[in-house]
């Protein structure tokens, strides 16, 4: 195996070797001794099919660790903590014998609505790169591959496989590339997995832009890229444009079309080659993974499940100090999820758990008797739902249990069939009926807890009438008992929010522009994606990006700022724990131009740190922001470009509660551009060479003494904006100037030339 | 000449025949007897350059008379009013031997901050088209032609010349050119002008699709197509792609260059000899024009231009009927621009007036020496500003007016340098000068009138703390004299707003698209332009499109809509006049689909009536909504298709006053669409023929029975909609699937058949 390379392969066994065998696993090439290996779907946990698989590898998988799904996790906004995950991941992949995880997915948090949202980390790039790096470092720390998904631009489930996602450079490269660069270039995934939809019209298994130019070319991508299951529209243009596996398999079909291609002389055999050269590095990687010796140990992965679920957990509002809860206290748990978890969403990545812990359990653990509970509402498809008990019967005994506890716990959330992998949600509501039971427990008792467990951000109408507010998303299987640290105050709360929560779904950037029709959809809100508009809208929001609260408090010190001989910005400021509690501290750098030629966001998150600190403990808090995050992608010359002058560097709490605002000066990239006779002439004005001459030759049209006065325009500034707009070999045309076209196209030359 | 055509003409006198002489007049041709015709600036009266032209055009025209622009009497929604002061202006040119005005603009007012917005009608395509059409038919009644501008998606000024905008086939079609195919359909332009920017990256001087297909082969114009004066780039690809004339002259480079490429064989004779004979017939037209006869009857002109101004103003509030001033009430006018009024835009559209009537003079007429005058703030470049007193000074002065009033009437308004052709505004904001002076002046008398010039939007701070606003927009040169008009009641004001007053500029749909950066602006708004985003996001707006208040009041029965055998709707209302002034009411009909298959707004304006009203009288008004107005661009077929089905018609006297609703029932268009590999599982179950069979072999899937129970999937609901968006033809590829891709294809292939 170590030697074999696909030119010791025939032509239909370089075909054969980049197509599954099946719907996990790749094929073998007995004749050489390549083996088969497999790949089963991620990212929080492993969903290997038990037994045969079905026709559409939909049905049940082998017991795994459901950890927290990212929408949780990611709220920790903390590498470390992912990679520890990510490698406990990869051990269980490793005793399967799974080659590579499925994951992680990192797709942009465009709309509120994407169905797969609780699969993704953030509406912002960075967050979504930095975390996805963390989790690709931990799986692969183990031996085991990743498959970066979805590349790219997949933002919603609607017709998912059809609908071209229609993006602007700028917004292309700044926010729904620049997470996949950073995973890539920091993390080396073995995998890049390519999406069901099209980007600008092209199917992404078919782009050699994206999957070539942009990944191998620009970022130095040399794994190998595999399809998502069911991508594949056209082998052979995929495989030219530079998908090398397709998965799963196609029965021969798609094969016979290669080998075809390659007979017929309309692909080259060498692209083959290369294809077949990945697939048996994929397989030779696999083949390097230490023997992992089962069985799994499923309470230490349950206990890290537990710990990394405690740190999901997002504390919007904590009025009046409601929690944490005392021991001691008279508490009312209401809603069916608090006995029966909404844990993890539907779909591809749907975990078969080792083992779910319920709140109401592990809340009992701490309270005991003091704990009464009343199920409030039924949730579609569980057990409160078989008794068919009335709603208003469940309401009534909700109430009176809320009624006689000095604290209400309201566990209220999404039902599982609004949240899957396959479509997106119409709206951001809870539903009507469990609105109706906060409405009725907050009459008997105004002292309640709202606990929320959703995959995709939920509007929050009740948040100025409820006190405290925790949102715990999906949990993963140790859920539970998170839930119940924090309430109890075992666990200080400390995560913060990965986007941001809208007053009205209409408010969000994409609301107009999605999910598309008739196969496109108009990334219409461009660079304003999350955050970024609601800022430069100047919006209300319910939460802000990067939101949480603590049971402890902390405060900032003055920041500074330095550049580094390697253009980087390093930022350190002190944080203190101020409180008398231990805690952690989402400590966020935000970054803007002072000015700018193009368009900016007000700011732009470009490092973070969890900085745990214990009571009355102060430490300086140092963070990178790389020079390369300040740069925007010119569209003038393809690529990326640092403006030089004044950032404004923001070290905040929240995208909102900026908390020390420092300066430093940047050193800009350059940027030449040739003149040409569709240069301005305001363009022309101010170039070192033509500026002067120009100046002289046409200065009397320009607004300089009396042209403006006799004229329709109001003033010389106003004449001199209107000219400066005019390409120049237009205005070298007209009639009667004092200029001809021939001097002005000999101008241009010289001063293209330096002269 | 009548039997002049191209083929009598010689290579060079063709391509000479295509460009124009000077800045503007086409060239003759003596030998077979071509006059050369002239071609002015438009469009709300005539800018024809004295004596002889300076180099860029810019320079003093002759006096005509200047009609309110077309902000102002757009706000008429009188097509009939608009057609008599066309044909005013068409009387005009023909004194002046002008064969071509270059107007009517009706490009889409898309962002506040255009320069260019007081030029153009409305931020609605019908509203813009039918008032464009009367333009056209009132000017081209008097025998002289007209230039629809500018073609198209010309909605900025910024880089107006260079770029791009990028707009997808929906909004392009339904918003942005359906008023120029109204037009063009409606009232035969004798020519179209075509705009400086490019489109979707292609120069509209260029654009065979733009100026070809679409203008003459879908819309059937016949007329000529003129360049923007400048808009030429590559004169032999425009006349390629269907650019008739090119203007102003280029001193015969340009015709050198059509010539070598016919030559060369790279440019067809044919296509220059249909420009040339274009190029005849226009002048064709121009010399049956009917002998017109001077002088100018400035008198009644004037007299026009005022009728047309005070039809013109939009009253938006009038709390406390502080409005109508009674004559024996001791009024302080207050503002400078009540002497130094501000009545038209800057640039090409300037024209040199044959009389200003001054707000204050005109109000003196009906008050004498009851009315004050206080200047209040200077305004640039005005006699108050050379007078060279303090603010404080002119604000205390006008303190004092208004506190010894019974009314404080302040003239607000623009600044002329903010408000031109050839640069956009960037904010809406009054000066702050200004309104620090209706702060004093407030607190000194809270019965305050505000007065607006002002040719785009502004933001009206406070409009809350106003009792009463008049919106007067640049009301031409008799627009002091309609203002005193309304204030005193002689004129009842019945303008309505054709554009919305938002809250703020961050609320515009195209904030954060505008105005562009590096030769591209994408209208990511879609569809949703004015008050169609307004509405679809629920925002707050100071005051909605279509808002106008009047001195009387007008009731609305209920209405009744009927579709004819055409296809066109009938509604009918009945008004009546239910205070006791006589009044004009602005009727409008909104439709929309109850359900649709594509975006829609809310609610679309689709039909408009001005009426007059005796008081007390009651009328039935018959309104036509055109069932091609109903119509959305389908990009499956790149054609109108009209949904069958419900449509909700609300009868209006603004977009969010609906005073009454009827429902009716709209027979479809076909749509005819084929299957294919890539249509989804969902398209193959709905369809007559293979729906059954589908169904029959995958039903398994599609979670009938217990397939989602044990599999990745929360139920079978969710696990249709998966499938249902799975293209068949990849579905057919999985592995193991009980039907093969060949079974798919033929299933496909018979359903296409109708087997």
């Amino acid at each position: 195996m170590t030697e074999i390379s696909a030119s010791d392969l025939t032509l239909e066994e370089k075909a054969s070797l980049t197509s599954g065998a099946d719907f996990w696993t790749t094929k073998a090439v007995d004749r050489v001794g390549i083996p088969s290996v497999m790949m089963t779907d991620g990212p929080h946990g492993l969903r290997k099919q038990a037994g045969s698989t079905d026709h559409l590898g939909l049905a049940g998988s082998v017991p795994a660790t459901c950890f927290p799904p990212a929408v949780g996790i990611g709220s920790s906004f903390d590498p470390e903590l992912i990679e520890r995950v990510g490698a406990a991941i990869g051990v269980e992949a490793a005793i399967e014998d799974v080659a590579v995880v499925l994951g992680p997915g990192i797709n942009i948090k465009r709309s509120p609505l994407c169905g797969r949202n609780f699969e993704y980390f953030s509406e912002d790039p960075i967050v979504s790169g930095v975390l996805g790096a963390a989790s690709v470092r931990g799986i692969q720390s183990q031996g085991v591959g990743t498959s970066l998904k979805h590349f790219a631009a997949n933002n919603q489930e609607f017709d998912r496989m059809r609908a071209s996602s229609d993006v602007d450079p700028r917004p292309l490269r700044e926010i729904y590339l620049r997470g996949f660069e950073r995973v890539v270039k920091d993390a080396s995934p073995w995998t890049v997995m390519c999406s069901y939809n099209k980007l600008n019209g092209v199917w992404t298994s078919e782009d050699p832009w994206l999957l070539t130019s942009v990944l191998r070319d620009d970022w130095g991508f040399d794994g190998l890229v595999v399809s998502d299951w069911g991508a594949v529209n056209d082998r052979v243009v995929g495989v030219a444009a530079g998908l090398d596996l397709e998965m799963p398999a196609s029965g021969g079909r798609t094969d016979a079309q290669l080998v075809a291609a390659v007979r017929a002389g309309t692909l080259d055999e060498s692209v083959l080659d290369t294809a077949a050269d990945r697939a048996i590095d994929l397989v030779r990687k696999a083949g390097a993974r230490p023997v992992a010796e089962g069985p799994l140990d499923v309470d230490a992965h349950h206990a890290l499940a537990r710990e990394a679920a405690g740190r999901s957990i997002v504390l919007l509002k904590n009025d009046d100090a409601l929690l944490p809860l005392q021991k001691d206290q008279k508490v009312a748990v209401i809603g069916a999820f608090a006995t029966e978890p909404r844990f993890q969403g539907a779909g591809s990545s749907l975990i078969n758990p080792t083992r779910i812990d319920k709140a109401l359990d592990e809340i009992r653990a701490f309270g005991g008797e003091q704990v009464t509970y009343a199920p409030g509402f039924a949730v579609e498809g569980g057990a409160i739902a078989a008794e068919g008990r009335s709603a208003d019967d469940l309401r009534a005994e909700a109430v009176d249990a809320a009624g006689s506890a000095d604290v209400a716990v309201l566990f209220l959330g999404l039902p599982a069939a609004e949240e899957s992998e396959g479509f997106d949600r119409e709206h951001i509501d809870l539903p009507a009926a469990q609105l109706a039971v906060l409405d009725a427990v907050l009459e008997a008792n105004p002292r309640v807890v709202v606990v929320l467990s959703n995959g995709g951000v939920v509007a929050l109408p009740f948040a100025d009438r409820v006190p405290t507010i925790v949102e715990s998303w999906l949990l993963g299987q140790a859920g539970g008992g998170a839930v119940a640290n924090v309430l109890y105050g075992v666990v200080n709360p400390s995560g913060k929010l990965t986007e941001t929560v809208p007053v009205r779904l209409e408010d969000n950037p994409s609301y107009g522009n999605f999910p598309g029709e008739f196969g496109h959809v108009r990334y219409g809100e461009g660079l304003l994606v999350g955050y970024r508009w609601y800022d430069a809208k100047r919006l209300d929001v319910t939460y802000p990006f990067g939101h949480g609260l603590s049971y402890t408090t902390f405060e900032y010190g003055p920041a500074t700022a330095e550049v580094g001989t390697d253009g980087d910005i390093t930022v350190r400021v002190e944080i203190t724990n101020s409180g008398d509690r231990d805690g952690r501290e989402v400590v966020q750098v935000y970054v803007a131009p002072a000015q700018s030629i193009v368009q900016r966001a007000p700011r732009e998150l470009k490092a973070f740190a969890s900085v745990a600190l214990g009571a009355g403990e102060a430490r300086v808090v140092e963070l990178t922001v790389r020079r390369e995050d300040l740069a925007y992608w010119d569209v003038r010359i393809d690529g990326w470009i640092v403006e030089g002058g004044t950032y404004t560097v923001d070290v905040a709490a929240s995208s909102r509660d900026l908390r020390s605002t420092v300066s430093v000066e940047i050193v800009g990239d350059p940027v030449h551009q040739e003149l040409t006779m569709n240069s301005s002439v305001g363009d022309l004005m101010s170039h070192p060479v033509a500026g002067p001459i120009v100046q002289q030759a046409l200065g009397g049209l320009m607004g300089g003494g009396d042209a403006a006065a006799a004229s329709m325009m109001p003033n010389d500034d106003a004449m001199q904006k209107m000219m400066a707009s005019f390409p120049i070999g237009r205005l070298a045309g007209f009639p009667g100037l004092p200029v001809t076209f021939e001097q002005i196209e000999q101008l241009v030359a010289a001063a293209n030339a330096g002269e």
